[in-house]
């Protein structure tokens, strides 16, 4: 201890580059929307999975290209070499190839991964951050899971509020590559040319098709014709136009993907999600291991924003280079609204394959930025009612006493109605000080935005009673006193009155509590 | 890809040495257990904060002792040199110092830690484990906040069903520096007789007093008057008789122990906990920093079992010891119930100046073994119920079909009526085949556990019906074959016959669920 004691101070105290600590508001944000994803996963009947968050080294290799250069090993203390996670689709692979026995499964999975990559905040690049990964893996009829996946994605953001501001762009592989082979494009350069497409939501035509053309030797003609395909969107009616494209329906590849679009169309039109679908022939997605659907989830915030990114810079022109950037990694000024996508993800059915060698089995799953989601949830949620809107705890009762000359602060009072309110299941706090003020114990319970007090007072307590009274009512207000109830009431009466408070929105048995709280996070 | 699929195959599939995959029934009794503790907390006021995975390696150096050397450290791949977090005491006690703005917090942390140690499934020893860590930091009146632990500790335990089934030992460090100092211990000695105490547990007096004295050369003397204290036990009488007890009194760590323990036991008292409480005189705690109260809950559980870890041993010697170690290393001979405390933890007011000097932050706190309450509580629930008792999923309704010849499978229908279920909050899933048999259906649901069935006909559709019928009923029950119902009811029907079946339990909105899910698990 004494060692510790010289050591003290002799180092920054703060936290590893591209990580940062959770609390307060931004905690209870965050746990809020884990809980709403959750619960429709759930309601899907999902399962969840924890694998470790290190990997055998070797498990990593080789499965993310040139990004390798970014996973995390572990020094080499002896034993086995092993490296952080860098997504979770790898060890999910890993994990369905070493239990042979799981042929299908619905599964979620909310964890860190991490990636060694230059971080900046402003474009929400940390080196430890959450990914939301659900997946169905399994043998079924065609695009039947792959319309659920759909359908849940629309439920999550519902759940949060977003209140249908975003778009599902949707496509799929085999429509691309039918796209490009009746282009004509060189297989050797298939890849290349689909990443340029990609950027189609970043950049106009004319930019990409130089691009194409001048960066990338893509023949102009070619060039221009696959430009007649990826600039267009729609919905159904896209697939209609595009069923009647002799030339491109001769593609073999193209009518596949057709064939499987006018399906998912169709289950989509049941499951009542279609207004949110946008088909894009210009979504591309970057990974090479999907094989069938990709889609992608867009909302306002997702465009570019670059007024954040501005500040940021202006702050480093101001306050010289390094201050500016230790502003940004310790998270101070967490602009990261505004860069790309939402949600993404797609068919990968010969993923599992290359773990297992034996059994491939087909799966289709999406992946949620959490960081992301709170970034934008966080920011709407300011604009709408200030920071202060969301409670830092869930208290819902604080239980307080005052009295004249001679009052004792009522401790052991405080604590036995505390305990008959813990025993009901009760959100209950009371203060720890012996004496407290009356007007303190006002002051935390509204700091805290607790809703509920039952205040204690010597004479009532003689009388068995009890004053129940809702807090942050204007002057004047009928109830704005409370009321005086009999002690062995109070787990009833406080019941009734968050009951009240929650209103029509309790609809169902808990369901109604998680819309609850949602709703106090969500706005439009 | 190509390169990958040649590696493939020529390393072992598995999950590093020390770790294991989380999944199914496994995953579930987790996530209860999770929730509950998680749900008291939050009844008691408390928040959670999120700390990265990996520190700087200065953060912990000089934290553990010799346990140092487990510690996993990061790669030096450039840049800052990190290590993984070891427990969520020093994170909490760096975040407290980094952030001056708290003066007072009770937070939760629900976590993963890891310890570079020799694995051992059969103590419940293993490299990554989870850590749920309660602490209140704050200046307050004496004792309320260390009360609070203890009835939240009981809360927990009451929560998970175990029924009065545990004992908290509660000791304090200023009662027991008390005893060494009346007894006349050398001030050299006193950490190692501490220890030699804190083994009473396990061992006999006669044992222990040997290792005083023969090995730690404590005057025999010496050693017999510690002898009769500590091995004293009891509730607040043995607090009464130590009152009494004038050389004892007349010191003065002991005489303020003696006070704090006092005013504890009168809050035990008003929070309805003492019938839990042992007051132990020979619990001592290893770590260094405890300065006031000290606790540990054991169960039934928790004294040393040797039969599981005889048949790991009988294992080695009859497989040869490689092969044994592997099955210990994987996790499937898993039998660590039975070591240890489930809970355990005291004040430590001095730990935060550790990390900022200026500003000592008090703080009193406990730390639940979840790996060992999971696997006391797995065993339970296995030994009442049989494993298939845990539901792998939450699914309450299976939608399904059926009909004679020219059955077209009514796919749609059944998405439609899992749209409807859906949008009404309720956990449904459908056959993802076209034309699935009834049978099969009813496979499915039932190795589901599904409570529910809404089962589609052609006719009754027409009729705008649909039956619902609760699985699982016995032959010749009323209710055997469901009702028809109207589709549009279709949901407050399911919502109707769930919460019959949730019965008396569901006391209160949300909590209810929680009840009931729990009851499920949690067995006597």
């Amino acid at each position: 201890m004494a060692k510790d004691k010289e050591a003290k101070q002799q180092f920054q105290l703060k936290v590893p580059k591209g990580t940062k600590d959770w609390a307060g508001t931004d905690m209870i944000i965050r746990d809020k929307i884990f809980s709403t994803i959750t619960d429709v996963f759930k309601r899907h009947g999902a399962t969840t999975i924890d694998t470790p968050v290190f990997e055998l080294k070797e498990i990593l290799s080789g499965k993310y290209g040139e990004d390798s250069k970014l996973i995390y090993d572990l020094a080499d203390q002896g034993g086995e070499l092993c490296s952080l996670r860098y997504d979770l689709t790898v060890p999910f692979a890993r994990w369905l190839a070493m239990n042979a026995s799981v042929q299908s499964i619905k599964r979620y999975h909310i964890a860190k991964v991490y990636r060694r990559d230059a971080p900046a905040m402003s474009k929400g690049r940390m080196r430890e951050f959450y990914q939301c990964d659900f997946d169905i893996a399994g043998t079924y009829d065609p695009m039947l899971p792959d319309a659920e996946i759909l359908r849940i994605t629309c439920e999550i953001f519902e759940g949060l509020g977003w209140d249908g501001k975003y778009t599902i762009k949707l496509n799929h592989r085999k429509i691309l590559d039918g796209v490009f082979e009746v282009c004509g494009v060189p297989k050797d350069k298939l890849r290349t040319i689909s990443s340029a497409v990609d950027k189609l939501d970043k950049a106009p035509w004319d930019e990409v098709r130089r691009e194409m053309t001048e960066e990338k030797g893509l023949d102009p003609d070619v060039a221009d014709k696959i430009g007649g395909y990826v600039v267009r969107k729609g919905g159904k009616e896209l697939l209609e136009t595009l069923k009647k494209d002799e030339a491109f329906v001769a593609n073999a590849s193209a009518k596949q993907g057709l064939e499987d679009m006018a399906l998912l169309f169709d289950y989509l039109d049941v499951f009542a999600v279609l207004p949110r679908i946008s088909f894009d022939l210009s979504l591309a997605r970057g990974l090479d291991y999907y094989t069938g659907v990709i889609y992608e989830v867009v909302t306002e915030g997702s465009a570019p924003s670059t007024s954040e990114g501005q500040k940021v810079q202006q702050r480093a022109k101001k306050e010289g280079k390094d201050k500016a950037r230790d502003a940004d990694e310790d998270g101070s000024s967490d602009p990261y609204v505004g860069v790309g996508s939402v949600a993404a993800g797609g068919r990968y059915d010969e993923l599992v394959g290359m773990f297992s060698g034996k059994a491939q089995i087909p799966c289709v799953g999406i992946s949620f930025g959490v960081d992301r989601i709170f970034s934008i949830t966080k920011a709407r949620t300011e604009r709408a009612k200030g920071a202060a809107a969301v409670r830092a705890n869930e208290v819902d009762v604080y239980v307080m006493a005052f009295g004249g000359k001679g009052f004792d602060g009522l401790l052991k009072e405080r604590m036995e109605v505390a305990t008959t309110l813990w025993d009901g299941g009760i959100k209950a706090e009371f203060s720890y000080k012996l004496k407290p003020k009356l007007a303190a114990q006002f002051k935390s319970a509204e700091a805290g935005g607790v809703p509920l007090a039952v205040i204690l007072g010597a004479d009532e307590l003689a009388a068995g009673q009890v004053r129940v009274k809702e807090l942050g009512l204007p002057d004047g207000h009928a109830d704005k006193d409370g009321v005086l109830v009999a002690k062995a009431r109070v787990v009833d009466e406080v019941r009734e009155r968050l009951g009240r408070r929650q209103g029509a929105s309790a609809a169902g048995v808990g369901v109604g509590v998680v819309e609850d709280e949602v709703a106090r996070l969500s706005v439009a």
